[in-house]
């Protein structure tokens, strides 16, 4: 089975695994906004740990009616453009196209499934360092195992081939057995440091150092495995301590909703936090912490707008 | 009855209430640090909408040694000084000696307990806006009602003496029936508004025009109810719709603590969130909200120090 891919949203993640994709001899079409012409033009570049290299000539469109119709469907958009994404999304779509979120935080498959009840939709979580240096310029540091699982009308076949076009293009490809459980172990980590990175201006390690900061992420890891439990995801306590000892490990990091505050940009609250406090909330469990960071980069969020 | 007072630590607070009651006629003996020589060669200064005065000739004192002993000692040295405090009084104090603490926070009458067991303690609860403006220069600019309730082995006698006392210098004051409400009553107000004007750096007239940071605002109240009622003191629900309208019609403030932190002086963490969040914890309520707050709290006094 040969796929054909398409990429919404090609930057700093889904520019690096489209066009691992096209590299590797895939058929990948990918939508630009801004960077269209520039990338039509000169190609896509990507300076990767795993090596160097150059989509061109490349697939590259302004809208998706100009697109053919695809197989699978990369979602790498921030979430805070997924009002967006049905209008986007329609001209691509055949019978049996997988759609594939790769997008932080929570509730995103549901609100699309809402749109596309009867569409094959699945959640994709990067492990990825890498970042947007330059009009169609990508720069891979560190990293990059995909996990995907489905959320609804699984489609095993072509998570399989999928998994086998990734694995050629030199992406590590994990299937999550269950989204929901994926999804959440990535909010035990995104939760706490993405939010107070930002509401604290620093980054991990002080974070870390600091006993009174380091207790609270603490705290907030308990609750996000508390809200888990109570929407059938059970994590493992140990889960936590791993978490915190990998962040011990890792390089002073700014999370990307610390970039996006340094640079003025919208945060993704509402999928990394807002739902999640949501769907907890329904299900019986009130994390009260992550609801105070919520509140805090809302507050932080508006004052950035006024 | 003729009442010998004793004022330790006669800053914006303490200068003022002291001021009022020596202008009026009564023995006042202040202790001045820095500002010593300086005070004792050309009095205390006291601007205020009420009526502005010198206090000249003045009894200021470098150390509680260089004393007499007093009858009430009014204390309101910053919360964080209160390790010196021990030492401080043994010279001023008699055998019916009152001791009130006009400080933030909760459980510093129970720290002086432990090291006097025998002494009548209380507290007292200032309702002011005033200043330090200079040296020996202080600005009264708003209010003024004092409220003072006993916290171990009352003395009415002394009590009513000194409400008339204070009457007669122009200084509202309210006798307090129940310490432990009239603490934790303060708490609801200072408790929110203390810590989110640092740790989102804004004043209370911001963080009420955004609607995050004001639910914040009212979660947090409400956890401080939770915890007063468990501590046995029950306050009325309304009390928190007072505290938000009077805090609507306030102009633009700036709570003590936020004026420490654009100082850089030490904040009084420790009496207005450390004391009440354990003393609530032992009796049954975790005040989550508050303790976040005072968890970001301590990363902020940290790295300001760092």
């Amino acid at each position: 089975m040969k796929l054909k891919y398409a990429v919404i949203g090609a930057g700093a993640i889904g520019g690096y695994y489209g066009g691992r994709l096209a590299h590797s001899g895939n058929e990948v079409h990918f939508l630009f906004h801004s960077e269209y012409d520039h990338v039509k033009k000169n190609g896509l570049r990507v300076d990767s740990v795993v090596g160097d290299f150059l989509v061109q000539p490349i697939n590259a469109y302004s809208a998706t009616a100009d697109m053919p119709k695809c197989d699978v469907v990369i979602v790498a958009l921030k979430s805070t453009q997924n009002h967006l994404l049905p209008d986007m999304l329609r001209p691509i779509l055949h019978d049996g196209t997988v759609v594939v979120l790769i997008q932080n935080g929570l509730g995103l498959e549901e609100e699309l499934a809402q749109q596309f009840p009867n569409l094959t939709i699945a959640g994709g979580m990067a492990f990825i360092c890498s970042s947007r240096v330059g009009v169609g310029h990508i720069s891979h540091q560190d990293y990059g195992p995909l996990t995907v699982g489905f959320y609804q009308h699984p489609k095993q076949e072509v998570l399989l081939q999928m998994k086998a076009d990734f694995e050629n293009a030199q992406v590590p490809f994990n299937i999550a057995e269950d989204l929901n459980v994926a999804r959440w172990k990535k909010l035990v980590w995104n939760i706490p440091y993405n939010g107070l990175t930002v509401a604290l201006n620093t980054s991990t390690d002080v974070i870390m150092r600091t006993s009174s900061s380091r207790q609270l992420v603490t705290d907030m890891m308990e609750e996000v495995l508390a809200g888990a439990e109570v929407c059938g995801a059970k994590i493992d306590h140990s889960f936590i301590d791993d978490m915190l000892s990998m962040t011990d490990k890792m390089t002073p990091y700014s999370p990307s909703m610390k970039l996006d505050f340094d640079n003025k940009r919208q945060m993704e609250i509402r999928a990394i936090y807002s739902n999640p406090i949501r769907i907890a909330k329904a299900s019986g469990f009130y994390m009260r912490k992550v609801e105070m960071l919520e509140q805090q980069l809302l507050f932080i969020q508006e004052r950035m707008r006024g």
